[in-house]
């Protein structure tokens, strides 16, 4: 996969400066390194500020969800690496607004680990608390579902947490929202071809020209099962029963369904598995309220989708409809 | 490139299927065979109708620009290939609110000869009027520009027609708004990689693996030069090049600008190229008042970018700040 980059280990600064340069009034950049970076107008006095962060190359995640009913800042790591905990730290003072930070961000060792640090950094000064994404099926059993991968439910966490902050509602009450958004969202992808780090050159795992990996990582981190590339429809049954039977979905539950690209796969595509997602979920009985097709959480240029559910109840609703609006996304 | 679909021939009408299942209350259906689809409160009365359409596999384009504030109706032909007249006649049927329909579509052979022939059906119980979007500076010299392929910079036609619609405009009016965006836009592409047509298997052009295509057209087309794969700011440079040449572009100009990518191409490696350009358009002292990075106008899988440029005055940029709301797109 060829790249349009300058200098591949200027990638994530380069890139960093046009986002800022192109969106100076929804943005800006609260660390000299820039790579913290908040909502133009954080922080929000009165409230809760929202810290997430993690490696570069999943655009729209992280940065992306940075911004009115959403998160408040961001610290972003070099591709596929955390951030540290002083470019944690500096999204940390950016977001308080007098009323703590939550932190809320995917489940993976490096950014669990700085994102603590930073807590403690912080300690004294700020309040903070802090949710983790766990919502991949495939990284870990039910029974180990607290060792999960965050993926692209993220959003659904960031969306509920967001517009908590943004009614003005307490850490705790924040925090809440978070939880509850992550215990009943799942999600499970499928790979179709490699991804490539710039500063790397080299294609992260191998695939045969006809196979698919099955609850395949956004870092390309193996999954459940390689084999065959199958019909969409087949794809998208397999994902759906694994979220369905992993999220106990019974007749009659409301659910949001997010159908993400992992960056190479057209959108079409995307189309076509939500057509089976939807046929499946309507002969389930369950509801769909919500429905979300695009690029959320991507793996730079990896071929293959994501599949997440979150079950919903009257306060989710509520929080899922709020508005929200950073340059990436408007609800 | 591997797909995720079924029977590579029922492609379109499948995703067409999940976008309507997705979206119904922004969208519906208004032929019989599900290939003209319109704005879900369409016909408006009073307002004048947009009619856009053509071949599948470049969403967002066409369909993923009909709602509030753009178009009225779409469309839809089998990847690559333009809708029937009957199509077009059904979408048209659908968008006529008793004032009239602008037909607003790329200049490709087939669509120009179908629009025209759907035109001709509707004559004597529908006006129309026709503009075309001929923004690619890569497929024809100036002087023949009237020659030149329809690519992203059509986005800037449906945004600016579409507000002059929503706002109660006359047909005479909405066609003055998108002559006016066509008039004052450019743009020009680079490909990296081939796209593969579901139906034919096979990549629609070969590209050695560190090649480019600069100029390259949204099918595939050829462009004016193919070579080595540069660096993201010789890239940039040289599109903005052409296209500020073309445009004639002068200290003191207001401009929008439009980072398209082609598919494959990570949204960070669109903020590279924006980068260039934005500083390359300081350096030259026209001022950039609105920007969009992201993927508007796909070739499927195909990897690449497009750039567009705007010259704005102060009818186009209101006409670009007006709401707007469809599945795809949100202002």
């Amino acid at each position: 996969m060829k790249k349009i980059i300058n200098d591949p280990n200027a990638f994530v600064d380069e890139a960093l400066d046009g986002i800022l340069a192109a969106h100076p009034t929804m943005l800006k950049a609260v660390s000299e390194d820039r790579r913290a970076i908040a909502r133009a107008d954080a922080p929000i006095e009165g409230h809760v500020g929202i810290v997430t962060g993690g490696g570069s190359g999943h655009l729209p995640l992280f940065l992306g969800y940075v911004g009115a009913g959403l998160c408040t800042a961001v610290a972003v790591g070099n591709v596929f690496s955390s951030p540290s905990p002083e470019q944690i730290l500096a999204a940390t003072r950016a977001a308080h607004g007098g009323t703590g930070v939550l932190y809320l961000y995917g489940n993976y060792g490096g950014d669990v680990m700085n994102f603590d640090l930073a807590g403690e950094l912080a300690a004294g000064e700020i309040e903070t608390d802090t949710v983790v994404g766990i919502d991949d099926v495939a990284s870990a059993p039910p029974q180990r579902s607290s060792e999960r991968r965050g993926v692209a439910g993220l959003f659904f966490a960031y969306k509920c947490a967001g517009a908590a902050a943004e009614s003005g509602a307490s850490l705790a009450k924040v925090a809440v929202a978070a939880r509850s958004a992550v215990a009943n969202t799942r999600s499970m992808g499928v790979g179709l071809s490699p991804t490539i780090l710039p500063a790397a050159g080299k294609p992260t795992f191998e695939l045969g020209p006809d196979e698919m990996e099955i609850g395949i990582g956004i870092h390309g981190e193996r999954g459940v099962r390689r084999g065959r590339l199958e019909s969409a429809d087949r794809i998208a049954a397999d994902l759906l029963e694994k979220i369905a039977a992993d999220l106990s979905l019974i007749r009659g539950d409301r659910v949001a369904v997010l159908v993400n690209g992992l960056g190479a796969t057209p959108l079409e595509e995307l189309y076509v598995l939500y057509r089976h997602v939807r046929r499946d979920l309507d002969g389930m009985g369950v509801v769909v309220r919500r429905t979300y097709v695009g690029e959320f959480a991507t793996s730079l240029e990896m071929a293959g989708a994501s599949l997440s559910v979150m079950r919903l109840d009257d306060e989710l609703t509520r929080l899922l409809e709020a508005p929200a609006r950073t340059p990436f996304f408007r609800e």
